[in-house]
């Protein structure tokens, strides 16, 4: 038996999880689809699908089990609440919502509802060398984790469409989410330093140093730089107390010639992490099957949208930014102990 | 529309396929089992499978559109012999078959049908890392290639049933068969040396070094270790006249600790090539889908036993065994030429 | 004609720096030594060396054309003018002094003499990854540097002796000293970041990350971890503006067993550095042969000074400690910016 | 006590060994040079040094401790046999001789002298990456060596003045050497197979696959690319029982830029050998200084000799080239199980 999923939204991501659900991934059938543009729906329905023309009607259609959202990020709240009423599992894609006071409205609710079915589309978790990272901290053998340092780095941006507060509200996410999974941890404060700028993006400030203060002490040194021209390149190195652990190179061809002994860098996001997209969506699969969620939570998409905020204070006042992120709901106890 | 398998044999191997063709991969149905064991057969078919009581009756099926044979070696010819007589696209798990001759009788039964049906389990040819190092050779940037180095080793085979003949006849046929892909080449003779023997394995032959001379000039230069204790270890380097491409370490965690600055090596062929079998078998999904077959042909299944002849030959007598392949037919032109 | 050389100091380094001037290094011979255990002095004076009641006794002979320094640090500041005074060049081990007052009393002193005659001994600027490090840089093909990353591993540090105000005070100086090297920078300021804990030292601070604020708005990143374990592990790695440059492993073998595929990180200091100390002795030996010093400067020296003190101000405030080093003589305008 | 040495031969290797002497090593002075130009000898002498007027002289002279040999082949055995003759101990360069008869002549001189007073340059033998290689195979842990691979990759030899004897008349000699102290072992018979040929060198033969059947049943395999053109790359990996054990990457900045992360290869060799060409002097100048010496042996050199013939002469047939060493004489038993 295929579960039923219902696509809202069908620009690039969402044509490419379209994509996915019905050429890759097995158990899965796309049986609707919902755009506020209905002929871009209709374009991107595949072979049998529904076009739906409101979202709230796809969730609430008898042919959908289970929904995908793509839509922008100020549709989400609404939509996720939709799914919650309708009791149906739902993948919605980063950011969850677009305030603190949204995602507590989205957690109050699935809390009533009583089982997990939000999943956020935080891919990190299911690429197979953060797993292995993972892995090796939970095992406990280097001791404890004390600094992680995460480097999030872009070939490049687009100019104007990529503001200043885009490498803290929108690219940061990912080193957060990654670093309080990694860790088994929540971070309680942030501090953001400002290098010397590159001349690769103009007046775009780039790179920038983020601290993160965790719970346990540990903290987090994030690296992001937007415009570095080489290649997409994602790092990332727990120092523990008695070892290091660290994501290793991309595997690559090693060739030697005129330039060295080499390994090529990925191009970008889609190069280094189709795999872990692949894998978000099956696990996604397998829990809506079940009628919950596992994976990302709603907790989590509220503890980025906080980090996001913090992050964005702390660059302008220069200071820490604390987060308090109130009591977490015991819904959501599981999915930051579960091992990979 | 899903394409409908019935699978021969569900041994070890058999089960895996079944797994594979049931859980992860889209596009597919497992419709049919047969086995000389029927109680075994019948284990091992999903819900809704057909148990069939004799190969043939699978393959004649009208609920069956393709073929998968995990049957032992000595029944693969009269298997795919009824698959080409049905007109119906089967993947055949090595060995093709156990003799030269009978490989030539397959082949002119299929050249016979007009289109290629039949594809061989060398999986090596559909992973990511050999499919990476291929397009650099075939890029031409380092020139062409000269000698290629392939390492082949095991950590341990099981003491008795693995005998001293089966590194040249068992073993050696997947760096044949990479070798002959990589270079876009022909093997035309082979040497055997024995280096001193290793303990590891009592009175066991091992290692071996193979060379294999190929059409173009081109040296292959072969270790084999099946009982190197360590992992499972498989490397590969071409040399080519202005440059050198190699496979990369496995992307393991790096770890730092009191034994140095290490990456984890694979226990064993599953972990090493678990991704390579999914995609070999996606591919030939979506080419029986359409009635043929791509990826490794009969002609390679014929080569594979060729090689093989010929290395137990050259042990015996310390000298280069030559290879005459014959001309090969027009329907086998286009996989070695094909680019990843 | 080799240089005569007087040390003052027979510790542990001291004795050494004998061993490497009489049995490893040409135009050189040790002519001299003092100690304020003259029973030690006599026991590593080499043969035909006279010891010296006083460091100014020896400073001040005929029979000592340079000096070297190893007595504990209190005691640098007098030594160093009175080799001043007497025109001799002299190389210093760390700390040139233990003040900036006293650091400034020397420049002063040597800016009067008008010729460089102090070279300090941070060593790892005569490291050859260090310097193929910094030709990289300065050779300008990645851009400008924007974040340099110094991580400083010590396997262990002996309990109760090292205090938690040692990894500021007496670690650091050597990352801030090849910082400002490698990215031709001064430091304005400092900042100090505790994280969790390391149990592996019972109640001693560690470990550290410490924030360098560089005078071109570089951002040094340094982190300082004194009981890791694993071996003494120094890594550094520039991220410039299209690229980035960093420390290789040390040539250790590529070992591949059951721990993986691994090299050896080194045991400690002298393992990782001594080629450095050889070299670092070679540069002094040539320019104390032409009667002046190039190399770490007093003005480096000084700067160090200053580090250490904003460190530990920057640690108990929380806060940014500024650095104001005044005017830079023009004596010293050399060091920084002359290529390896 | 400086050692007091003579070097015979002033062309471009004795005047780095002129260089080397006077200059890096301690314990050392060049007093006497002799060249068949003697125009050339007095403008290669140091200061203070005589010019002798034969080699002759030179070793016969009372100025004269010890003699390095510098001059071309053909020349070397007289020049050995009148140090020996006069007791003296004697670097030469390599090729030690150039037969097997005058090898043996030396050998028979130095036996009834009774004590080792030859050197032969082969300078792997103390580079610290061949030692660490070479500790690890003694040491044990990986079991006793079956196969050893050897990769020799020159960027490009002079058109024209290197011929096709060269690789295993000239180059070969190294990685035998190697090979003989790497595995403590002796040549029994070599085989050398033609790879395609590499359009880079015109008609040269090149690359050259050579197999060197060991006493110890391991074999060696030998890869020599003279005409490479991405720089001096010289690989060592020898599979033991239990485990693998390499030379590392040589330790240049790891760079990430647009040719991906990548470490720079040497040019030549004399980059990648130079601290090895000091470390021989500074041993022979240990040794020497005790009227003997250690290090490369003239068994080592007849060794070389036996296996550059049997190369050109496997090379011609195809088949097996048998070498009989005869028996070695007790004064050349450290050499080989003498661990670095």
């Amino acid at each position: 038996m295929s579960l039923k999923v219902g696509v809202i939204g069908t620009g690039m991501i969402g044509q490419d999880h379209i994509r996915r659900l019905t050429q890759v991934l097995s158990g899965v059938e796309v049986t609707g689809v919902s755009d506020i543009d209905a002929s871009r729906a209709a374009a991107a329905a595949p072979q049998g699908a529904e076009v739906f023309a409101t979202p709230q009607a796809l969730i609430r259609s008898d042919r959908i089990d289970a929904v995908v959202i793509c839509s922008w990020g100020p549709a989400h709240e609404e939509q996720l609440l939709d799914c919650i009423a309708a009791g149906k599992p739902v993948f919605c894609e980063k950011p969850l919502v677009t305030s603190a006071e949204a995602a507590r409205r989205v957690m109050d609710a699935e809390v009533g509802f009583g089982r997990r079915l939000v999943q956020v589309g935080f891919m990190r978790r299911f690429d197979a060398d953060y797993r292995r990272l993972k892995a090796v901290i939970d095992g406990g053998t280097l001791g404890l984790p004390l600094i992680y340092k995460s480097v999030h780095r872009n070939a490049s941006v687009p100019p104007g469409l990529y503001t200043s507060e885009m490498p803290l509200n929108d690219t940061l996410v990912h080193d957060a989410d990654i670093s309080r999974w990694l860790l088994s941890d929540e971070v309680t404060g942030v501090e953001v330093r400002l290098p010397r700028r590159s001349r690769q993006g103009g007046e775009l400030r780039d790179p920038h140093m983020v601290l993160l203060h965790m719970a346990s002490g540990a903290i987090v040194d994030v690296e992001i730089s937007v415009n570095i021209a080489y290649g997409y390149d994602i790092r990332g190195e727990v120092s523990c107390e008695t070892g290091i652990a660290a994501l290793p190179n991309r595997p690559a061809t090693v060739i030697t010639d005129a330039h060295g002994i080499r390994q090529a860098i990925p191009e970008d996001w889609r190069e280094r992490f189709i795999e872990a997209y692949d894998q978000e969506f099956r696990e996604w699969i397998a829990a809506a099957g079940q009628g919950t969620a596992t994976g990302p939570s709603t907790w989590d998409g509220y503890a980025a949208t906080l980090v996001a905020d913090a992050a964005l204070e702390a660059a302008e006042t220069g200071q820490l930014a604390r987060i308090e992120m109130g009591e977490k709901p015991g819904l959501y106890d599981l999915p930051l102990q579960q091992a990979a």
